[in-house]
């Protein structure tokens, strides 16, 4: 009978074409994929929490997959991370149930995005951080961020691939609904950086990154927090702001 | 009259074939020559406190160059670093009066290497510190690094291309004189880092990373910390332990 895995992977997404697996491309999946087929020679599609972007990072993305394979635990998760490169480990890796599946059984996510705020950033930082060096008012960012927690449709913070969207979501949300639940939306400072953290029941696809995007246009003061709420009510990309650099962006945590 | 320059650089060697300007390669000097050229139209070559190899990293490479164009300095700074690939970054930039030069003006340098101790390492990390997750003894690296303090003759430590150590440092030290001043040389815990830091009045090709893939095998117990002694009076480089990966390298500043 086959065993059922749960890995907790952590990713370095800037030389990836993102998570899913793509012809032509190199993504996380495909080398994940690439390393079991090499170490037990099945071929399976490791199912991911869901996808993230090109030049997106994970500290703790989920995937599942099955095997025939009698290969003991322990042995299997020291040969992925001696097979696969550097700039994707898994941190952990345990049996569980059949039933469990990354993406239908995950009840929340928690998402961070880092903004390095001096004015030259590290070159070590580079691929790590979106870098704003001019003044920002983060009174205004904080406050704009509480309005979105609760639940919501975020049409007007989704990208406009309704197919896209709805499809990665479907066992969970109906399709072309874009109503979701923020438990938690802070900006907080760490050091040198504004980060962004923000914990909820789903994420519409680039919704984090147009999320911060509009913030920092509060920041900037060319909107005020209340002017969220009207984006929010409009139910339309085109209110909210442009899209955040990808580099920012960590999946932290998935909960089951 | 031209206007001499001092710039302190931060860079990630990763993606670059070291310092020193190449044919047909991309190297740090060769890029901020570049970048120099398009911002004032001179043909520079910005002179730097020492070479660093493939890989290896800056907190504080000192750079020197002459100019005649009339450029504010700040201006300069800020030009240099919006033209400059985010992986390079001038920290500082000043008018310097004309002997000053990055590498004949030098008196002294710190490095430092980072090896990253735990079983599994961040994939944000790997390319900024070198991985060993074995057992160490590292009370006998503390005492094998505080025997190379003091002058000696460190042919054990150095590259075994002797006409490209001697190059690099004619104008401080005699040719083919391998001996150098070590001020400090120690490790210290950082997290889950051990760190090397030393500090001296001149470094040989290779002898960082010499010296640390030396203390290693220390750390392995394959040599006893009184086994540097004898390496170190042996003047021989193939007494000495291997040369540890250059991407836990950083040179941290440079004296004057």
């Amino acid at each position: 009978m086959a065993r059922n895995f749960k890995a907790i992977l952590s990713y370095d997404g800037s030389p990836y074409s993102g998570w899913q697996i793509q012809p032509g491309r190199t993504t996380i999946q495909g080398k994940l994929a690439g390393v079991i087929k090499n170490i037990t020679g099945e071929q399976v599609l490791p199912q991911g929490s869901g996808r993230t972007d090109t030049g997106v990072h994970a500290l703790g993305q989920v995937a599942s997959f099955s095997l025939e394979s009698p290969i003991p635990v322990a042995n299997l998760h020291t040969a992925l991370n001696d097979k696969l490169p550097e700039s994707i480990r898994v941190m952990t890796l345990e049996e569980v149930p059949p039933e469990f599946h990354a993406r239908h059984s995950s009840k929340s996510k928690t998402y961070l995005y880092r903004i390095y705020r001096e004015a030259i950033c590290p070159p070590f930082l580079a691929d790590f951080v979106s870098h704003v060096s001019w003044p920002l008012d983060e009174a205004g960012m904080i406050r704009a961020a509480s309005i979105v927690t609760g639940e919501h449709d975020f049409t007007s913070f989704t990208a406009t691939d309704p197919e896209k969207t709805a499809r990665d979501n479907k066992e969970r949300f109906p399709v072309n609904d874009n109503v979701r639940t923020i438990y938690s939306s802070t900006w907080e400072r760490r050091g040198e950086e504004l980060v962004y953290i923000v914990r909820g029941n789903g994420f519409l696809h680039h919704m984090v990154r147009n999320l911060v995007g509009t913030f920092l246009l509060v920041g900037k003061e060319t909107y005020s927090p209340a002017d969220v709420e009207r984006i929010l009510a409009a139910k339309n990309r085109s209110q909210a702001g442009p899209t955040a650099a990808a580099n920012g962006l960590y999946l932290v945590k998935v909960e089951y």
